[in-house]
């Protein structure tokens, strides 16, 4: 035991030493990246007036289009729809009932015209019945053999490297780092422990109610056709206070459905930063705004970023590097 | 920044000196005592057997009855009933509308008579309208004056000393300590950071919904006078999924709203620990059982206790000392 606890001292050690580095290094120099470090700099400062104590240091990511590639569709909705055909031969009343019978016959085509809350309902439905733990199973297989249609990657691997370097500076300095996604909690469970050493406890999204129930005298927990509650827009604040119960001292986010989680923020006096995510790029990932049907950056959101002293992450000018896997 | 690390660095070393001394000098040798110490001292054990690595150690707890008194009422229901009565000059229909009616005219008496998903529901609707911060500050005035009729403390020193003793071991042992209530959870975030130094994002209790609006151009979260979950029984296993997404490691209950959360920590095989608080010590505290009207002790209970292994912990026989304030 005193062994353990005197390595651990040396490892503190080594931790001064090597802080000195640059934390991000995929980001260029510019507005973003100094916003962050003056931020987490500032936040850690001892005495200094925008100091901010360790219990408090709260920081919140939106998880597709903020900390990986959200188009050409969410990838819950990918998942989600190979799911309907995949079970479809279990359920043959699927083939006629709507909403089922458009996903199975036009699959994602098909479940891009159903509303967000169609899609919630949706995904409650075609996983009822099972176990959480197979839930989890079921996910992590689909993303072992997934693919993302253009860049040819498991989807795991198109999380942001600029992002990942936010996330571990933010962890190395004592900040707890939570995603507070708009998507599944556990669909984001499955894989977010790996992906961004965010543990289960950490991740908010849309819930599902679950029962308790028992299997050979052994208690689990069944997936119930109904949704608790969706996590997006107003939602975000609302999660962020069951789950959390205090404000965030910083949040990023890359569309209007993380709108209310900056403004509450940011809504308080003192040491907070927002950050929203642009997708100006093209050539290395995507370029959307206003027009898109997901991941929308209005008008009004980019008039109330300059408005509110958020900031806007150009993925064109800010980031270096984009994707993990290019490393 | 190096000055500050170094700091820590010797806190540590002081840290294994002091590790030598009874962690719980509030308990009298004897099987529970043993057990939560030999828990621990195993899961921290690196390479051993029965070694929980740091992100697993996930231990929780029940409050009522199992970290503070619960008799002769909840606080809760105390604090409700004293509202109800102070907000009813503000709504006259109350004073002919059921329950408030009985609430009113009877206090703790006729709220008892409710039942626990009355009681939720009234609670949600007396607040309504009021933002979290306000009902923070409100429980917060009402605990500062509030006086508990046989011990004549302030409720939040009606804590359990050696109770605070586990949380603390745990604590510093690496273990994540939750609470997990069938009370209100921002009821309980009012004072569990001050009294027992659980955080309010390590607070899981019955909560209601809110809605996000704004005052004067800030955003704030409004209580509805709507539930969206009550934590208690099946109820405390599934909040437990939806809030941190692992099984616990130990289980600390008092009573039959704690059965299922002992059986989900248990439910799988390995270092793992259910402990249930039995009220049996009518002198310094209260001694109930399965006639109890709150935090009840079933036979059912206690036969599912000894045929599973579960720890019950003797207020009597097992604790030198029971309140804080004794101290």
């Amino acid at each position: 035991m005193r062994l353990f606890k005197l390595i651990l001292c040396l490892m503190v050690i080594t931790h001064v030493v090597m802080a000195q580095s640059d934390p991000l290094p995929s980001w260029n120099e510019g507005k973003a990246k100094s916003t962050i470090i003056n931020f987490v700099t500032e936040a850690i400062k001892p005495g200094g007036a925008n100091f901010i104590p360790k219990e408090e240091r709260i920081a919140t990511f939106d998880q597709d289009g903020t900390l990986w590639v959200e188009q050409p569709e969410y990838t819950q909705v990918v998942f989600t729809a190979d799911q309907v055909r995949e079970l479809a031969d279990k359920h043959p009343e699927w083939r006629t009932q709507e909403p089922f019978k458009t996903v199975i016959e036009r699959g994602v085509e098909g479940l891009k015209t159903l509303s967000e809350q169609q899609v919630a309902h949706l995904i409650a439905v075609i996983h009822s019945g099972m176990t959480v733990e197979q839930f989890l199973s079921t996910v992590n297989a689909w993303l072992d053999q997934a693919r993302h249609p253009r860049f040819n990657q498991p989807y795991t691997k198109l999380i942001y490297q600029p992002m990942l370097e936010v996330i571990r500076y933010f962890q190395e300095n004592g900040f707890k780092t939570y995603i507070v996604s708009g998507g599944g909690q556990e669909f984001i469970r499955a894989y977010a422990a790996r992906t961004y050493e965010i543990f289960p406890e950490h991740v908010i999204g849309t819930a599902g109610k679950v029962a308790y129930e028992y299997q050979e005298g052994k208690p689990v927990l069944k997936k119930l056709p109904e949704v608790l509650f969706i996590d997006d827009k107003q939602g975000k604040p609302a999660s962020i206070n069951l789950f959390i119960g205090r404000r965030p001292v910083a949040a990023f986010g890359n569309s209007t459905g993380d709108q209310q989680m900056l403004e509450w923020t940011r809504g308080v006096p003192g040491n907070r930063i927002a950050l929203l995510v642009h997708h100006d790029d093209p050539v290395r990932e995507y370029a959307y705004g206003p027009d898109s049907r997901i991941g929308t950056f209005s008008d009004a959101l980019m008039k109330e970023a300059l408005d509110s002293g958020w900031i806007v992450i150009s993925m064109k000018n800010d980031w270096k590097q984009i994707f993990s896997f290019e490393r």
